[in-house]
């Protein structure tokens, strides 16, 4: 039997909106939202946790660098599942690091430190926790991309307006850092 | 080039004892801990996230059902990178589910709701997030088990002395409940 609930975010989720259920969501069918060639899928969002954490995943082709940014209240976990991804990091008084992280491997990102991925293998997962004092993150992606019903990737990139980034990412505790570069090598 | 950090809980640990520094940590060189058959894995604790969430792994072998057990203020993430695991959870109702999850699939136990698993594949994983408003619980296992520097699953089962079940769960947010009985078959 599978059950769905009709929450703040979706006609119909896996999540309940009760708080108090437990659930069991399986592979892909999260909450999903499309960002550039990205799906995104939350499987917990701060309304389970008392807004302490939440998790999702991000899944995407192969590609370019997405935009560095930073979080200033957010600490975010990186856990590869599926195929390779680069992740550049910068901590707060300069300093970069980049590594290549295959299934298994994690990357965290503290607060403040900007940071970007380069996904190297089509089908890459990244499984995130993205999550901090001031509340939780998962909501981003939708709301500057936007939710969908199907399973898989983008057919094409899903390309939010340009007035969209105006308010979304500051409501959502993004700073983009256009211009930043990673001299890592 | 490895990076060696002596934290509050290992003389040499690939997690920063400073919470502001990125980091990376390849796939099973956290902070290990065996804990009857099982290896945990300890990738990002409260430290990391003021206090917000952690992320670990558990991996084991194939197996019995853990105790039953509940967090009052604890809630907890299970999502399943290898094998199988069996999820039981009982709400706060009474209301009882099982499910066999399978890499990809997810499961959510909010707190005061009890649960257990069982392992029913050799070299299962679980990838956890436990936390809530009180705190984070990533160190109950490594304290109510033991710290271990080797890689891999226990060679013997590692049995807790009886004198920790009396103190160590309560200290951790974890309220054993022997007798609990699973009539979802």
């Amino acid at each position: 039997m599978t059950i769905e609930y009709a929450t703040r975010y979706r006609s119909a989720s896996r999540i309940p909106a009760d708080p108090a259920k437990p659930y069991f969501i399986e592979k892909g069918e999260g909450d999903r939202a499309h960002l550039f060639g990205d799906l995104v899928t939350v499987y917990a969002g701060g309304e389970q946790t008392e807004g302490t954490f939440n998790f999702f995943t991000v899944e995407g082709p192969k590609g370019d660098v997405i935009p560095a940014h930073r979080h200033a209240d957010t600490h975010e976990v990186f856990y590869i599942t599926a195929g390779a991804v680069r992740l550049f990091v910068e901590d707060t008084e300069g300093e970069q690091q980049e590594k290549l992280l295959t299934p298994g491997d994690f990357g965290f990102v503290p607060k403040n430190c900007t940071h970007a991925y380069r996904m190297e293998r089509h089908h890459s997962q990244v499984v995130g926790v993205a999550a901090g004092p001031a509340g939780t993150f998962e909501r981003f992606f939708e709301t500057l991309g936007a939710p969908v019903t199907e399973l898989g990737l983008p057919r094409t990139p899903l390309i939010p307006a340009p007035e969209k980034f105006a308010t979304v990412p500051r409501e959502y505790d993004v700073e983009f850092k256009p211009g930043h570069q990673w001299r890592t090598r």
